[in-house]
């Protein structure tokens, strides 16, 4: 493969309000050379996540932003090409945090073994991945939601939402999902088996929503923040859970929306109904992996948990399908088929 | 005493804003009899708390409002004048919520004793009482403070937020306490031991804040909102807690502030630091009440723990303090003396 090119897509320009093709650079480097104790890996799938979003501005998170000029991040299935590192060969299949990019060097310590066997690649990066573990960790350490609760949760057709509904109707509550247009929100009740979707475009979501929860809200899940969020406060019930794992709906804010200030109004229903708001980042939850993968891949191989992909070919057009992600044209979880399997 | 007069303090009128004298009304009614069952109780103390304000309003809380014309809501130390009830006995002392009134019926279940020899009576209403309670449980259960993390409370010269900070320090963190002018500022750090304390009408409070806690802060126990909320959230600490047990900042607003909507910033904050904001009252820990008077008692007669209370005298006297602890008059533990003790 020497003299073979590797193609990255790297952050060009800090994006203001909604990315544009434009922040985003194709560059063609040498694919690396693996030096001692180093794996070479080829990128065979890629995921996009709306958390991407905040690490191209330059503020700080709960992670560093990505630099000008780098690649961006990103959690990808690949092949292993050559290794230099014991316990990894030629063709094995490891899932990891190699980024936007053809090829790839690691070291291996940053890499998780995959099994083709136990379910298809892509997975690693979607219901048996980051996000089927945000949602399985949120809902189960922080939401824990009880038989014949109310669970609600928006982008209810993306690969985490998909997962907290239907959790949650494992675990005997209810579940309301909140999606994009008809077309999701069908598949969500359908498919997935949730109680109930709703178009978060309606204009009469609040009424829609205080409708399809006739005793309360006990768990929001909360992954989009912003209108939803504001419909869902006046109907949570005393001692609801609100885990916070996503805020997409202000991804591409450039300032604070006008007033009044909701924050008193907020915190007056944090002490009233006594609720509890808990951000996280699934990897606050590490040490839950293996219970993660035992149940969700059993309720997987049983039929219990479905999901869907939204797949685009050629790492070329990841920056449009994730720019399409940020603005719910996306049905299923997102991913980018930089390579084929066979 | 038939024939003797009870004066009670009933909900004249719910007020717009801040309340004012004219929406209190003493009225003058027969001392009741005590049926088969019921207990004559005198008040002798009545505790003035800031979640006397939510009830006056019409809106649902945690709590009914009092409704109209009714007696003002209360906790209330009292003495047993004649019982027709097992177990008690005239002279014996108890603590109910008998409210804003010089004598009342009870039946027995809704009291607890008070043994004047462990601790002065006005105590059960304070350090040992309810105040005392919301601060062991809220900053215990919830806040969790550890060695060397930095805790931060406002309205730290009175009830709730002087015992919060004293038992931070007990249990190896730093108190950061914040008060209204410079007296109660001197008292939070030279006799309760805080390691600084802010004054809150400083137009440098953010800075001086920061300044304070150059660690960050771990958890806010949060009795106030409005500005020292916004001045907290900057520097809370990843995994930060704040107990929310109070919003007296926002008592008297009749609506919501101007903007911008300081929603998103608030909830980005949750999400980047993974912080649990959670709301509590006192009775959601009831089942914590023998421990905290073991724990809370004996640092008392250890003198680990000290506390100040702020008396008038007289029922009538009790709307303009009650107005007053609203606009932070009070210093110390609000009590009105009802009737000596002797």
């Amino acid at each position: 493969m020497a003299g073979d090119i590797n193609r990255r897509i790297c952050l060009a320009a800090r994006p203001v309000g909604e990315p544009v093709p434009g922040d985003f650079a194709l560059v063609e480097t040498p694919i690396p050379v693996p030096g001692p104790g180093e794996i070479l890996l080829q990128t065979l799938w890629l995921s996009l996540d709306p958390y991407m979003r905040g690490r191209m501005n330059a503020g700080k998170s709960y992670a560093p932003p990505v630099a000008l000029g780098k690649v961006m991040v990103g959690g990808t299935v690949s092949r292993v090409l050559a290794s230099n590192q014991e316990g990894f060969r030629p063709g094995d299949f490891v899932e990891g945090r190699t980024g936007w990019q053809e090829y790839a060097l690691a070291t291996g310590r940053e890499l998780r073994r995959v099994d083709p066997a136990l379910a298809p690649l892509s997975t690693a990066l979607g219901v048996l991945g980051m996000p089927g573990m945000t949602a399985y960790t949120g809902l189960l350490t922080i939401g824990r939601p009880e038989p014949g609760e109310t669970v609600v949760v928006a982008a209810a057709s993306g690969a985490v939402g998909s997962l907290v509904g239907q959790i949650a109707r494992l675990k005997g509550a209810r579940a309301i999902g909140i999606a994009g247009g008809p077309a999701k929100c069908d598949y969500v009740v359908s498919e997935l088996g949730f109680d109930a979707c709703l178009d978060h475009r309606s204009p009469t979501l609040p009424a829609d929503l205080a409708a399809a929860c006739p005793e309360g809200i006990d768990v929001y899940f909360e992954n989009v923040g912003g209108a939803v969020w504001e419909a869902v406060l006046p109907l949570l019930n005393p001692f609801a859970r609100i885990p916070v794992c996503g805020l997409i709906a202000h991804s591409n804010a450039t300032r604070l929306p006008e007033g009044p200030n909701l924050v008193p109004a907020l915190m007056r229903a944090v002490l009233s109904n006594r609720l509890t708001l808990r951000g996280f980042i699934v990897g606050d939850f590490a040490d839950q992996q293996e219970e993660f993968l035992t149940d969700v891949g059993a309720w997987l191989r049983t039929g219990q948990i479905r999901h869907r992909e939204d797949i685009v070919d050629g790492l070329e057009s990841a920056p449009a399908a994730f720019i399409g992600l940020l603005q719910g044209r996306n049905f299923g979880k997102a991913l980018v088929r930089v390579a084929a399997e066979g």
